[in-house]
C-alpha cells in the first residue's frame, strides 16, 4: 500500500507530539517530514518507533522521518512543499497536516493566509475548497476567513457553484459515492423566508443551484442551517455547503468536537489536516490531545486505502 | 399546584394535535384556551379526556378547555391574550404556546412580528429576549429575525449587554441557578482573531462584557461559536449568548432537533413555545411529531413546578 506523508508543522507547536501519538499502531507505512530533532523527542515520548532517513525511502516501511533541511525557509513550510511533491510524483498516496503558525510564519516571509492557499499555489490550483469532516456530518465552505460584514457581497452565483461542483467531485474521486447528496444552506435565517429576510437566496443561490441540478447534481436548497445539518444527522445528505465558517463549523463541531478533521477539496491530491492549531501553551507538556490527528489519518487512510 | 395554560394555536395547523397528544398522562392540571371543536377533535384522536368549561375553572383539575370566542379576534391571538391575563393574574402557573402562522394572522389585522413581540406587548416588556432550550444546551439571540447583512450594524453593546442580563437574571429567578456562567460569541469567525476578522468583538461585545463582569454576572468571551457550544456541550457554561439566528440555532438544533423549546425571557411570567410552525401540509394526517410540545410543556413544569 502506498504510504502516507505526514507533516507535524510547527516544531515548537503541539504537531510533533500529536503526530507520534496518533501514529503508534499505525498499519500503513508513514513518511513523516519534518524538523527532526523535535519529531524523535516525541517520538520517544510516545514510545513510536521512528528511523531517521535522508532521501525518501525506495520501500517506505513502518515510520520514516525525513527532515527537508532547507536554509531558506521555516522547516514546516520546505516540508509541506515535499511532502505535496511526494504526492504530485505518485510516491504517497495521501498528504496528512499538523498545524502551522500564520503569523509567526508571515514575520519570516511566508504569505498564504494558510495552508489551503499554499496547497492550491504547489499544486496549480486557483481556488481550492476547504472542508471539514466530522463523524459522518461533511460541511464545505463558500466563503472561509472572512469578517461577517463581508460575506454578503462576497457570495456569487458562480462561487457558490464552484464550491457545490468542487464538493461533488471530491465525494465521488476521493469518498467513492456514486451518486452524492449535497444540501446548500441559505445564507438568512429561515434561508430568507421567501425574500423576507434578505434576497441572497433568490438572487444568488437559487441560480446556483438550478444550474447544477441542470448538470445532473443532486444540490438540495437552498434550505436553513438548521435543515440542512438535520439532514447530515439523520444521514439523509452526503455535505452540507454554508455559505460562512459559524454556519458550517459551529454545528459541524458542536456535533463532534476534537474528532474534526480538515480536508481540502478540488486539489490533484489527497489531503486532510487537523482542525486545530499549534497550542504553543500546552506543547511539550504532555497535555496535547492527539484526536483530531488520528482522525486526519484515519480519514486519509480510508479515502486512499 | 398552579395549572399551566396552554394555547394550541393556529386551528388548522399541527398546534391541536401535538398538544392533545403532549398532554396524554400529564398529571399537572392544565387549562387550554383555544379554538374548541379543532381540539376536542384532537383529543378524541389522542385518546384525551378533556372538560369543556366557559370560565377559568375554581380549581382546575386534569384539562380544562376554554375558548375565548371572541369575534373580534382571531381565536389564537384572543386566546393569547386570555392566557396571559391568567398568567399574570397568578390563576396559571406558566404559559406553553403552539405554533401561529403569522402570515395569515397579518392579513387579519395582526401587525406582531411574532408570539415574543405580542406577549411583551401584554405584559409591557419592551424588549423580552428570545431563547432557546435543546437538552442541557441553552441558547439567547441578540438578534433574531434580520437578513445577515444586517446583523453587524445592529449589534450595539447595549443591546448585547441587555441581552445577557436579560438571561442572566432568567436562569436565576426562573431556572433557580445561584451563580449562572454565561458565554458571549463574538460575531466574525474565530471571535475576530484579535480584530484581524472583524472589530465588532474589540468595539461593541468586548466593552459589554467588561461592563457585565464589573456587575458581577459571569459572562465569558467574545469566544467563537464552536468554543462556545463546545462549553455548554461539555457542561461548563449554563447558556450560550448568539449574535445572530442560524449562529446559535444551527449547532443547537444540530444537536437536538425535535426537542428544542423556545423560551421567552425577560417576561414577568414564564413562558416556553414549540418551536416549529403550523405545518399546514400535515395537519390532520396523524403525521405530527408532539416532541417538541412535549418538551415545552416539561420546561414550563420544571420552571414552576
Amino acid at each position: 500500500m502506498s504510504p502516507l506523508v505526514l507533516t507535524p508543522g510547527d516544531p515548537d507547536g503541539i504537531g510533533p507530539e500529536v503526530t507520534a501519538q496518533a501514529l503508534v499502531g499505525l498499519e500503513r507505512p508513514v513518511v513523516v517530514v519534518g524538523d527532526a530533532a523535535a519529531f524523535e523527542r516525541a517520538a520517544r515520548s510516545a514510545g513510536l518507533d521512528c528511523s531517521r532517513v535522508d532521501h525518501w525511502p525506495a520501500t517506505p516501511a513502518g515510520v520514516s522521518l525525513l527532515d527537508p533541511g532547507d536554509e531558506h525557509e521555516p522547516v514546516e513550510v520546505a516540508s509541506i512543499r515535499a511532502a505535496v511533491a511526494a504526492c504530485l510524483e505518485g510516491k504517497a498516496g495521501a498528504l496528512v497536516t499538523g498545524p502551522i503558525h500564520k503569523a509567526k510564519l508571515a514575520r519570516r516571509g511566508f504569505h498564504h493566509p494558510g495552508h489551503t492557499d499554499f496547497l492550491g499555489e504547489l499544486c496549480g490550483v486557483e481556488r481550492p475548497v476547504m472542508a471539514f469532516v466530522g463523524g459522518s456530518v461533511r460541511v464545505a465552505l463558500v466563503t472561509v476567513h472572512l469578517p461577517l460584514r463581508a460575506v454578503p457581497d462576497a457570495l456569487t452565483t458562480e462561487r457558490v457553484a464552484h464550491t457545490v461542483r468542487t464538493a461533488d467531485r471530491a465525494l465521488r474521486s476521493q469518498l467513492g459515492l456514486t451518486a452524492p447528496r449535497l444540501a446548500v444552506c441559505g445564507l438568512n435565517p429561515h434561508a430568507g423566508d421567501e425574500g423576507l429576510l434578505g434576497r441572497e437566496e433568490i438572487d444568488i443561490i437559487e441560480p446556483a443551484v438550478a444550474a447544477l441540478r441542470a448538470d445532473g447534481i443532486d444540490a438540495r436548497g437552498p434550505v436553513s442551517a438548521e435543515t440542512a445539518f438535520r439532514w447530515a444527522v439523520a444521514g439523509e445528505t452526503d455535505l452540507v455547503v454554508a455559505m460562512y465558517h459559524d454556519q458550517g463549523l459551529a454545528p459541524l463541531k458542536a456535533l463532534d468536537f476534537g474528532r474534526s478533521v480538515n480536508w481540502t477539496l478540488g486539489l490533484p491530491i489527497v489531503r486532510t489536516s487537523v482542525d486545530h492549531g499549534t497550542a504553543y501553551d500546552v506543547a511539550w507538556t504532555g497535555a496535547a490531545d492527539p484526536t483530531s490527528m488520528r482522525s486526519a489519518l484515519e480519514l486519509a487512510d480510508r479515502l486512499t486505502g
